[in-house]
């Protein structure tokens, strides 16, 4: 495996199922309530946030405090780097003081691969502009496989503005090497015009496509860019791709209902189907947290 | 004991007791110099903050990690709270990333209240809207106890700004449960309407209560509220309700000045009353982070 | 040694090379890949800073962490320090709270010096105004003695904004303390008029001093003052003062070339020069860890 996780192309499918695996252990490990591991100690893992994203930094932090691992938050508003410093020198500095590991946030697509070429410790991908979210990618496949027992052959809808998602760009990398089939539903004003090259299938049709789903994956609707859109209004956006009761009934009655968070209660999911025993949403961030102890133990090359 | 700490109202006067004497025997620990205790290792106490009060989340942080808890700083600005996720979804988000206890701080009255119906762990109230502070009722208590061996038939005068004040609230109550007598003074407008309903006396005349009080608290005023509200300006408000050292002259010898801080020298106290050996300003910031050990302690269940 | 690190005027050479002799003692731990030590268990760092300095907050972190201190960020933004609340009673608070050590931050000149009257625990001053910042200083010597096998007799150059440079007044006083000859180079206008009771040689002449440099330290341009000082442009300044190939070129062999970052590549020192392998930047990052870890070793006692 690679010593940095910074595209979910990256992963063989060995890899994938490696980290899966790691994940599964450790679930297991604290499941018997022992919940701090001593494999880090001593070691630094760095949360450059160049974005807010409390929910994504607060995940590592607990991921990398659980295998006992210090952790040092770097936002990087009000920094060195709001005074002029370039990208390479802040890693720099951030590795000269010891940094193991760096999870990087960031609004630029690419920044996370190239501050890898900087640095001799792991660099993390927790989300680079509309590029990619490895761990999201992860923790989703990770969820789907323990409530449907595998992935290879599950078919996968991903609905809601692919064109923003990072989320949907991992996983359709991720659950295609797993073997899934992955259908994007979306208006055509927010897909990429590159979809075609995606190992996917792309539908405009979320009716058609629900009965034949394992998993619904619903993504996260910017409601700024809504005008600006396809749509006149998420109202018009919540009645053609929303998951509503209606719809939820239309599913295969084991099919799974995922959501990265946060959520938009009553745009792209409506209340009582996030709440629904069908919704992962809650495992989905437990699950987060372990598989960032499974990255972050794989990387930095567990026990000493 | 309840597995939370939302009001005042809440705790028996057994309840109280038992956290006054837990703190009272970690205060025993700490000064013999065994400043860090591994009781909650392995635990995770998150600081959720929707208003800023770095002092009282650092008496949190600092207490959590006295007891080797692992402690994660929300801070509701930037996260996406602003993104429009609800209360109830961030709840179950940091519940489900492994959150023990949850110590909230909110502007609404009654939020942790609701917070506490939708998690499983902990919840602790650091103060809410213009509700309660029962972490900072139970400081005093112990540091009335600490200095005047006993907290029973003492007489406490409250003086300021009651309206906006949980801490006035959060002392009237559990003063009241533990057997002291309190007399709440301010200028009308600056009482609640419901105030006849409290367990206590209400005067308007700080010089005619002075000589028979045990101890004296001084509410912070808040300058903002000054010219909306009674009156005129901060110089009147100081002659008629601050404490200054010509009052203090009149306290009877050994009582106590109390101010839960931070205070406005020479509004409220005149800063010779704030440094005075009198003051317990500083104890009570110390006692603040003991208190807080013991109720971690306390809700967190102590030794696995 | 003094309970507290305010001014390197305060260091007598002795207690300088007892922190260098310290801190090459830490890093052979650490090269013996050693990173954590007990030696700080239980004791508590805060970081009180009022200007953001992500990098100086980062490397004293990580050396606290080090050392297995607890560590407290207090940012004054949004804290009670903006609801009006004195220095001294943020002091009080933060060392009734435990704080062992108090590092401050703060943009006016002498704040550090009036917190150690008020406190029972060590202050050490992480950079006051245009005053001084004494762990910069720390830092600088110990790489000068790292690469150049010692200090005395050295001939340092210090080139650029003077006049605003806290790091300047700290290198100035103590590598004189030390033995090497200093002489500050930069345009009259970012000169102190008090530069001529300092202990070193004032020069205007970058040219003509650097091929009798062991050592030449760029200061980082303000580019916010550049046009209110002497020169008209970053161009002209960069020029006259700054660092280029060429003028890499005049250093004797094995000359080093510092900055205590971050760098305005392109301003007051080149690309291509702040890479080279005379450059010290990265090194001395990694011994800013090393000397905070010593200072902390040292004001707070080591071994309990």
């Amino acid at each position: 495996m690679n010593r940095h996780l910074i595209s979910a192309a990256d992963l063989s499918k060995d890899d994938a199922l490696l980290i899966l695996d790691t994940a599964e252990e450790l679930a297991a490990v604290s499941e018997r309530s022992v919940k701090k591991l001593p494999t880090l100690r001593g070691r630094t893992v760095v949360n450059l946030f160049f974005e807010d994203s409390t929910r994504t930094r607060i995940s590592f932090e607990a991921a990398a405090k659980r295998l006992s691992a210090d952790v040092i938050n770097f936002s990087a508003k009000g920094s060195s780097v709001s005074k002029g410093e370039s990208l390479k020198d802040t890693a720099l500095t951030l590795e000269a003081m010891g940094a193991d590991a760096v999870v990087i946030r960031h609004r630029a697509s690419g920044a996370p691969h190239r501050l890898a070429h900087w640095v001799h410790g792991s660099v993390l991908n927790a989300g680079d502009g509309t590029h990619e979210h490895p761990t999201q990618a992860l923790l989703d496949a990770f969820t789907m496989r323990r409530r449907l027992g595998g992935i290879e052959g599950r078919r996968v809808t991903i609905v809601g503005d692919v064109l923003h998602s990072r989320v949907a760009r991992s996983n359709v990398l991720l659950l295609n090497t797993l073997g899934a089939e992955v259908t994007l539903v979306a208006p055509p004003t927010l897909l990429p015009v590159s979809v075609h090259t995606w190992p996917c299938q792309v539908s405009y049709d979320l009716d058609a496509v629900l009965p034949k789903s394992d998993v619904v994956m619903m993504l996260r609707v910017q409601r700024e860019r809504m005008n600006a859109a396809y749509f006149p209004s998420t109202r018009e956006y919540s009645r053609r791709y929303g998951l509503d009761a209606d719809r939820l009934a239309r599913l295969p009655e084991d099919a799974l209902v995922m959501h990265p968070g946060p959520m938009n209660r009553g745009v792209e999911i409506a209340a009582e189907v996030a709440d629904s025993p069908r919704s992962t949403v809650v495992e989905q961030v437990t699950n987060g947290v372990t598989i960032r102890m499974a990255v972050l133990y794989l990387l930095l090359g567990g026990a000493v």
